[in-house]
């Protein structure tokens, strides 16, 4: 019999992996109020975390559990203007939240296209659009230390695996967040330094664009002076830093949402939430999306665009290559976490300020017309690859090519 | 093969089940918002009671799920300071759906003595005050049609019958809240109607007090001329009938909290949230339990009657004959939705102003120097049976008998 280094025996390895999240993703600290949002199906999870928060000296631990299924129903049956109602107590708690709390959220549908038989129109609006526009203001502001970690499920691991072997899905997992490391604290810490450096390199280049060329793409993303390259953890504005993504292996910026040119083909298919979207294909025309295709899922595509003015436009573009763990698994992960973490994506909807320090003093009504994209959907989509190159181009129109054959060019 | 007719099919019968939560528990309305407060463990109810919630009209359906280990975590390592706080968002959300909103609580823990063995003053003092204390007047003030009813547990199962067969659970309950009868709504209207004329002949006697008499238990309670009895159901303040506990079996009101006399021995042991407490026995003089007895659980009990100055005061006493279905499943339910539907039960804590008419337009600050007991708990415990003599005593002395053999005697 052999034993599998990176299977996670029930107890001692969820607790393992609480520790992770709270002490590397969190990064939680004595006296700090936590804030959990995860589904039903995630409470041994969730239980473990709070115990690990407890640990960590959190004062107390506020868990809201969603129900896909609740939601389901709504989407289905509720009155077609409360669809994008945000309740009060939900506002109030991402407020809250907000004041310097830390904040884990807890990924991964038990059944991943629960809502592809509904009107996706109604399932794009069914968004609670004040808690979200709220959310999306803290990132800026740096005002609590957050991050988001998968809790795998049965139905999840079908959808990968094509049976419900919640154990292999496990050991997946516990390979892209380092866990199979003898001290995972550490592995992140070096993990954290390779890609602060790479965003060195590349604030350095003083980039005015980035584009991407491969089969069915061939697109450029204009970039902002006063934005630069972040990725391997972050810092909260009250000095905590933290890890938003278990796992991350991405550096990224806040694009100039003005300038976006040409066609991209998605290499990835993109969860949404009850929906997938398959082979995608989009056209960009002064930084808006004017055109979108895919095999299933358009019209959640779509109803997201749709939901306010500056949907349509790029909030993020992220550069990963082959050596990262969540590539070098081979899986679909059928989860934007993790399959973001495999390759080069860019996202429609919402920028984070936090990647545009030169523009943080500019009111967020202003930021817009700025270049740095305000709105309630963030959606991340795959479009990176070995066949795909990056390359960069500089004010006076020099080009460095970043990414080839899906190593790292640069040095 | 013999068709059990209590049985409740995996689908059909929750949905059976949910449709008579939400239209005879809380009727609710259409245009309603539906607040549903549950655990983890009824995910599967509380998406068959938000299916039947959205049939019946409702707006939204805002779901809360609470955790029985996240609750122990926080006993056991958050700060003593935070035990008793109720969050911002929380108290925001009960105070929304006191605005004419739905309410439904499942009630039934997978564990029962989860809590059992940590420190029972903290367990005692973990309560949300704010909250509850909200949650109180906003029944006094009848602004929400709410209702308690059960989700059967494996784990309660165990507790009941000494192994996890949940469906014999189910099969008790059904019986409980007349699901075995062709058409459950019609027979609640009949059992309502048949506990409403009970209530008429207790007014009718204008009693002063209620005596009980059995082994151990020699105790009168006194009772305010205000005050009238309800059972079978009773109304919003905008008009809308409800039944607020699936299943019942009383006639209640809310008694003089400056005169209770005597002692009293439980005849049921009592589930308080993770404690069991068995063989309770209490003394009261002059209104207040002055001595209290248990052979478990008594430090919890201890703990609620510390934790505000009318928490040994009595807000609640309860009739209950031998009829009641409850009673005939000869079940110790070891919850108690049910087992306070099996007996005679006196409340300490907080009183139902509904049931004191008379007191309505006093400010609550006044209420407990006009007898009518306000306190943020409201522990009910089960004191009838057989061997358990009820008498009520009016203004001039004169004695009825009102329960002799678990018989009512009125008529």
């Amino acid at each position: 019999m052999i034993e599998h280094s990176l299977s996670l025996p029930p107890v001692e390895g969820l607790e393992r992996y609480a520790d992770l999240i709270v002490r590397v993703g969190a990064n939680v600290q004595s006296g700090q109020q936590v804030y959990v949002d995860a589904l039903v199906e995630h409470a041994d999870l969730v239980r473990a975390v709070a115990r690990s928060a407890y640990a960590a000296g959190a004062a107390y631990v506020d868990v809201r559990y969603g129900d896909s299924h609740v939601r389901r129903a709504m989407i289905q049956h509720a009155p077609e203007d409360v669809l994008s109602d945000t309740p009060s107590w939900l506002l109030e708690r991402v407020s809250t939240a907000a004041e310097g709390g830390a904040l884990i959220m807890i990924a991964g549908e038990e059944e991943p296209e629960l809502l592809a038989d509904l009107d996706q129109e109604r399932v794009g609006k069914a968004r609670p659009v004040a808690q979200l526009q709220r959310h999306m203001r803290a990132h800026g502001e740096r005002s609590w230390s957050w991050t988001i970690a998968a809790g795998p499920t049965s139905g999840w691991a079908r959808q990968v695996f094509g049976e419900p072997d919640v154990d292999r899905l496990w050991s997946a997992i516990a390979e892209t967040v380092r866990l199979d490391e003898e001290d995972p604290v550490e592995a992140w810490r070096e993990h954290s330094a390779r890609l602060r450096a790479r965003c060195a390199q590349l604030d350095a280049l003083e980039l005015d664009a980035v584009r991407f060329d491969g089969p069915g793409t061939e697109l450029t993303v204009g970039l902002l002076p006063e934005s630069c390259w972040l990725g391997g953890g972050v810092e909260t504005a009250f000095g905590v830093p933290h890890v938003p993504n278990l796992p991350t292996e991405e550096t990224f910026t806040s694009p100039d949402n003005r300038r976006a040119e040409g066609t991209v083909r998605s290499t990835r298919p993109l969860e949404l939430g009850g929906t997938v979207v398959r082979d995608l294909e989009v056209r960009f025309e002064n930084g808006q999306i004017v055109d979108v295709k895919a095999s299933t899922g358009v019209d959640a595509v779509r109803a997201q665009l749709a939901l306010d003015a500056n949907a349509t436009r790029l909030g993020e573009v992220a550069l990963v290559d082959g050596t990262s763990r969540v590539g070098r698994t081979g899986l679909t992960f059928w989860n934007t976490l993790f399959d973001e973490n495999a390759a080069c994506h860019i996202a429609y909807g919402g920028a984070y300020v936090a990647a545009a320090p030169g523009l943080a003093d500019v009111p967020e009504d202003e930021l817009p017309e700025r270049g740095l994209n305000v709105s309630a959907v963030h959606t991340d989509f795959m479009i990176g690859g070995p066949e795909v190159k990056v390359t960069g181009i500089d004010r006076d129109g020099r080009e460095v090519v970043i990414i080839e054959g899906d190593e790292w060019q640069l040095s």
